[in-house]
């Protein structure tokens, strides 16, 4: 979809965007439906049958995540519950609906995403999982995390804290820490780990500034910054911090340009998603 | 088992070889259901209750697949009605069966791999999933990818194309993007990424060719070409085309013996299945 | 949990201990099913309504690995049998409980190992698969360990033998082949692998000492052997062996110090779980 | 439970009375879950980590009557949408248990009620298939009618009007036509059957009057007007009119004392609950 | 519906007849999916995404009559088998399919029948029981028959002989037994036995003859014959021949107008499904 | 089966018959599995699978009774420790699998009767529940007779007594009152009554002396006793003692023979299971 026909950064507000965005992927589905009888059952239960995005997602999340001793009810109460209270978790689902519509060229509708994007998915039931854990209902936080590891191969500590417009692309794999912070419009790829540095507690997983793009299979460890707008290398090891708008390769991950005086891009990459030529050219470099 | 028992390479027609396979199959499945009473019922249900392999295959990928909202009548029917009415998808089956009994040594029979290997499963559904997304059913095809990557944690996107005696050992991680192309007898480990350039659509992934042997966690970016019979190193990160019967190891990957000259060897790695030998060598060279 | 207040190690008898540990888990749960009605019937389910630890954790294996055709109640069965009939399996998930209390600062109770880490779970469950391996009925061990695969996507082959008191921390995508062996008090973080060397059988997989840490993402690639107390980095490729007491990192992966004289470290890093500082050093020496 | 303990007609208004039965509802649960573990796990997911009896009640029969193409989130929230937003069918509710508490010697407690009686269940989801009927959702109401008739063995048409205070005992195998009407305090055994006439279409079925008592078995067919608080015998045919306070006994049923003029009675049977002395003195006068 | 409208009888082969009733179930189901959107999901699964009444049929069963032991995938694989091998399976759904709609004002549609009569789904899985019983397949049969009694509450044998445009109405508690024979046209109602003379083998069930009507509760017992139209009073308990075009009632039940000259009616009761007329005149002559 | 070669009540022990049975039943299941492929994996997992008449039977009922607020892995262990705990229980379902085998012609085999009959799973559901009922565990006594009149529309109260030898045939519909009891060897037809007399507690409902045959439909209301060796007509309505070894029948049931000398019959009906012979006598007499 052409982003002039997209334009999902235009709402005057949350909600009107919010709407905006249900009510295409109602279109979406209802095309789908009508073509496909075989998946029509699929689209109504999940989606056409309600009346609001929140109503959908707490359905299909409930559906998803329940198992024999954690009912779908209890789920999608749950969910319903904390996403009907707190608009801003509506309005981050929206911008994370729509970063996977701008930055995947593989995502071929909003409806797509929302039924079939674990990385969207898993997302979407962490945020509940983190309000659930900031008002001191840790155990079931933590419950609702442990679900979504099985399901989806996706680890985020409850008390992670991560921004809007966030896409985890393909996202078996990840896990992040307890302590980790993720900003807005940040692009993370699968296999990716922002891990702690061991035994000790506290703050000690990384922080990952707004507009960052991370590669498949990149790991960065310990409590250090990666600024805003960098690249880090997928495969790459990163025990340092990265300053903003510069990247990071290699196992142990070194700035592109050199330690001093490092190579700066203009572009966003979270949301250019450029992931190779960057690191083509350092490839390059090196051999 | 012996190669010269197996011969699973010398039938007159793939439906002979099917048949050979099945009657194989039955066999294993009769001896360990006898042997242990508590596992008969579910040999039974899978294998030895089914009049064909195409049918116990449906079935069995039904089961597996099914969700609350996407059931295992729906999918035992889809898959049935692929397999039935298209020999050359049962074929490819028959080779990817023997592909695991040939080249994996902890693979002890073809029912353990039938019924056990989640790559083995996921490269089956995915060639149902990618013959719909041909006759352009697209949103079908799209469900099933997401079904697939919930359950085995395999990532392939249906649009993917895939030769026949694949072998995907443990499986768990695997990323296939949207425009790769992998040839046949390729053999590929764990936590493989076959990935894209980033945000723009057309053709960027890699074209992996005849014979190619993927190691563990190795990263593929970009619209490159690993030749036939090439060698991608464990952990490697890949970002330039690798030529024929040619070796990448390393993050970046660079060809051993050197981008100029790269040395060549002479067997079919993803048949021979050499991990670790040339990484050996070449880990003693740099250090 | 200051160590002071946990002594996991300081009972007369495995018997005591976990009777100590299983005490400490009911009290946990009830607290957590007081303060939490949601999450009450859940607690009451898995823990609170069973007589001792191992009806609780075949309870909750059974519900978690079960599929429409490998019903609960069989593989319930199975693993009450076998923790019954065999206290060193019990004993070594109560060593596997304290590991993870008192290495990962993210684990705030025993009973949140016992319901949601899914590596203690996988591991517990594998015991059991390779009990019964070593009993000679592999059919039903390789279908335990398929269900481990699919569930957890943790793939340990059955016939791997693994000690007490390991954690797998995280655990998603660790891969542990056929003739692996793993010691008492390792560490081993998500996306590890345990590999072997290719197409040949054998003794082929790597063989860790007692008390090593192996970081995210590392590959370990034949017969090779980590001495006691050894650590790997974090992403790193490994083909050789490591002597005790030294680190190996990079890819390919080589030992800090150099291979004529490595540094040695003092401290046991599996229980340490000392992540990064030796790998910041290392990475501050070669940038 | 004496009836001066219950007192259950004496509330100020029906939101008081359905607080003041919750809260007994609660108690007991809360009193079983500690001196029964087993059961634990089934009373807080059914009633104690629910907020409300509506919610309680929503739950339990979305559970109760859910299939594999109906499912339990959808039922749970149709069921929850009508009781929150119709008072009359929670007051209905409270009344109908309140019923078998005082008319039920087997009925040990209102929880007990309100989990266990098929009657009761069927009861309550016929009110919401009846409000969805009389909101011309027609195929919803008969979906749901199709359920209860399944999972009960109760088959009540949506379209049949049923008051307050109705006790279904044991209920197995009621049928009730569609223009059937029942009074308020009404007690029905189970096997009874409230017919029409045929093939014609219109007002075909019995209309039964406040405080009747019908015994097991009794089937009364046609529009035939049950009068306020008569009895029909255990067994009994009936194809007429019974007069308020008139007994009418056997196949075909007559009225006892004659047709002319019948014997009145001074209790209210379907409150009073006597079955049989009634009968005994009929059956002694007959032999 | 009007008879005239419907005109089931009039087509020129069964396979047409069988064609227009499925155009007709579809439409209605699209209607009812347009018009209530929570019911959309379960009719396009249950009837709009099939391509043939038997399909949808053996979907419907297969879900419905599944259990944890006996999957839906086999029941449905078993229900398509038999429905597409044997055409005159069909054409008695689709009689049974009018049977219903002409004569049970309540049948409000033929999709309201095929998915919520219980006594059509018994019936309809009976029939492919009785055809595997006559195969020789008796566990299979015996073990089908225990799903639909479990299910549905009622319990035909499977060796019972039942003709087409056969009505069960409500249909639970239907009991019939091993060497009963029903005609064609018959209207059964709920609680209807047709029952054996006890412990002796052979030929010991009631024989029905075509056209009959049979009331609730009915007790039928011993190898007696209800001959061609004749009609048995709801609550009869016969134990007697009834001759044609006659009509018995009563317990025990005798013949109205004498068992020399019994009253001949003109009408087929089993398609008049006049209950009750015959009734109120004999219960006036009585009393 | 001729009684000549069964011989169930020839045993030295409660044991050796409970021995002997379980080796027909594996027998039969092993012959039914070898003939009916489609049916192996069923019986692999209620009965080939298991190593006792008490596993197969718990498990059997487990997954029969099961829901999702009562999970199968509860309700197995429940009945396995019964069952294990008080070979009463166990004799008794050994005399119950005879008493089928003996008396209902259309059993055609132990295996036959523990799969499919469900009035005798019903009544050794009801066992379980009725000695929880009398240790003082009410509370689950009452879930589980809930279940069991959800799924078998067979409402036993768990207070109720019942003797060995019993046999409840179709046993749809069937209820039996609190206070009833019902001695050895004894036939119940479905759809009987053995109910109350109304409102007030205390001892309240029928006695059933050993051998008695009741019919179809019959309805027994109070405090009565029924002779040993009695027999009552089906449909009949008994209100009135009834002396051993006479009949009753009728509505209101009448001794035949009539009160003051009632005819008195040699054999023993609960196991003759004579149902018709003297019913039709005194039809003839009536008439």
């Amino acid at each position: 979809m052409p982003a002039g026909d997209l334009r999902c950064a235009e709402w005057s507000s949350d909600a009107e965007w919010e709407a905006w965005v249900w009510t295409q992927i109602k279109a979406e589905a209802r095309g789908d439906a009508e073509s496909e009888p075989a998946l029509a059952s699929y689209l109504y239960s999940t989606i056409l049958s309600h009346s609001s995005l929140e109503r959908s997602l707490s359905f299909h999340l409930g559906n998803k995540l329940c198992s024999s001793t954690l009912l779908s009810t209890l789920l999608y109460d749950l969910f319903l519950n904390t996403f009907s209270s707190d608009p801003s978790l509506r309005a981050a689902a929206v911008a994370d609906l729509c970063a996977a519509h701008e930055r995947d060229p593989a995502c071929v509708s909003f409806s797509h995403c929302l039924l079939n994007y674990k990385g969207f998915l898993a997302c979407q039931a962490h945020r509940v999982a983190h309000k659930l854990w900031i008002q001191n209902r840790r155990p079931l936080a933590l419950a609702l995390h442990s679900r979504i590891a099985d399901v989806f191969a996706v680890d985020i500590h409850p008390a992670a804290r991560i921004g809007k417009g966030v896409l985890f692309d393909h996202a078996t794999g990840v896990v992040v820490g307890e302590t980790a912070v993720i900003g807005n419009n940040v692009s993370i790829l699968h296999h990716v780990t922002l891990g702690g540095t061991g035994k000790a507690g506290g703050d000690r997983h990384p922080k990952i500034g707004d507009g960052v793009l991370i590669g498949a299979s990149a790991t960065i460890l310990g409590n250090v910054k990666i600024g805003e707008g960098a690249k880090i290398g997928a495969g790459s090891v990163v025990l340092i911090d990265v300053p903003p708008r510069t990247t990071a390769v290699g196992n142990p991950a070194r700035l592109v340009g050199g330690k001093e005086r490092p190579s700066k891009h203009e572009d966003v990459p979270g949301q250019s998603m450029d992931h190779t030529s960057f690191m083509s050219e350092w490839s390059d470099y090196i051999i």
